[in-house]
């Protein structure tokens, strides 16, 4: 499933024109493989962020990698990720100083592609991954920001539309920061790049588009029926 | 977004009759938070991993960690990964004595709870965190089967109408494995788990559930137009 040919080079120009400089490439974040597929678009790093709402975040505990999914939120060049107090990486970040150093990666599948040859499958994708020092956030109205972020960025919007939390709550949340600093994002786009002398073998072979939505929402049992589901729902 | 309640507490039990025996907790696989959550049940685990082919590795590279989106493949106890041998993980794997310390981890993102507070925003979702030590697998037979099961877990019956490696590219391919062992799920179901001062507020408060679903094929643009579409992609 390696993938060595490369017709899909996604540069900052294939985007259209980006306003802000990229990030600047680091050996972290310079892939020792499908460097072809890497880049560091500003505006195509946020737009891959922007369309996500989950991410995995990988820290070291004990000299061992672990990785966890959770919620994130994007504020201009800021991710923010929270949780419990108690959770490990959020009581990491708090102890260590400067912070904890984490790798926080967000994936789209968009296709399966199936060449003729086992060796050439591979994905259509979209991938950020960013590397840096997550940094417990302690100022009231940032933590506010990063909350409600975390909120909009799962239902745009929302934040507007819930009880923002009490002190009783937000004592109970700790908030981290991971700036975009060192960043890249990878895309695979098209068909499959299978060799020449494999095109006339009769296995079918294209591309899988994988789509994702929303089903319609489920009111809780307690709701109030005269509650409708709101614009921002629906609009999904 | 934390979420305290737990009604929704997966067993063994409640996901019927497991006829094979649970993974062993371990320090690292009981998490920190939302431990009423986690399960260790071989057979949950199992369907979790198999509903996925994408996981998110992650392993340490000069103290930092890093996490890597790539396609897996299940065989019984084992999961495979592959990539080439001039990527950085497959080259650390086979480096290092016994094997890279790494974790992987599988999500599946079933719903959006929107709670009346934001504090009580959650999501029902599946997860898989998988600790351990890859190793380089040299037996070519086990190499050809853990081929066919990284195509086999994207495209069920794929191996089988596509052709096989041949030399050159098996000598390109790195394939290590990870032993099921310390290994735990979490899974959340279920509405949201409001305070019951919240109820009577005014806001919408349920499940939006995500659909995740295949397009048709698209065909590759040199795909010879007598080769219909096959039995498993229309059957997915």
């Amino acid at each position: 499933m390696s993938d060595t040919a490369m017709p899909e080079i996604l540069t900052p120009d294939s985007t259209g024109p980006s306003v802000a400089a990229p990030y600047e490439p680091t050996d972290r974040t310079v892939p020792s493989r499908g460097r072809e597929r890497a880049t560091y678009d500003r505006e195509l790093v946020h737009s891959v962020l922007d369309s996500a709402y989950l991410c995995h975040l990988g820290f070291v505990r004990d000299g061992a990698p672990v990785v966890l999914p959770t919620l994130f939120g994007r504020v201009g060049e800021r991710l923010y990720v929270h949780g419990s107090t108690g959770s490990r990486p959020l009581l990491a970040a708090g102890r260590t100083d400067p912070g904890l150093a984490v790798c926080l990666t967000v994936t789209h599948v968009d296709g399966l592609v199936l060449a003729r040859s086992a060796f050439h499958h591979s994905m259509n994708y979209r991938s950020v991954v960013v590397h840096g020092t997550a940094r417990t956030v302690t100022d009231p109205e940032e933590r506010r920001i990063a909350l409600d972020a975390i909120v909009d960025q799962v239902v745009p919007g929302r934040s507007q539309d819930s009880r923002p939390a009490d002190a009783r709550e937000l004592a109970a949340t700790a908030v981290i920061r991971l700036d975009l600093d060192e960043v890249s994002a990878k895309v695979r786009t098209g068909g499959p790049n299978d060799d020449p002398d494999d095109v006339a073998l009769p296995h079918w072979a294209g591309v899988v588009p994988l789509t994702r939505g929303y089903a319609v929402p489920v009111p809780a049992d307690d709701l109030d029926p005269a509650i409708a589901v709101p614009e921002y729902l629906t609009a999904l």
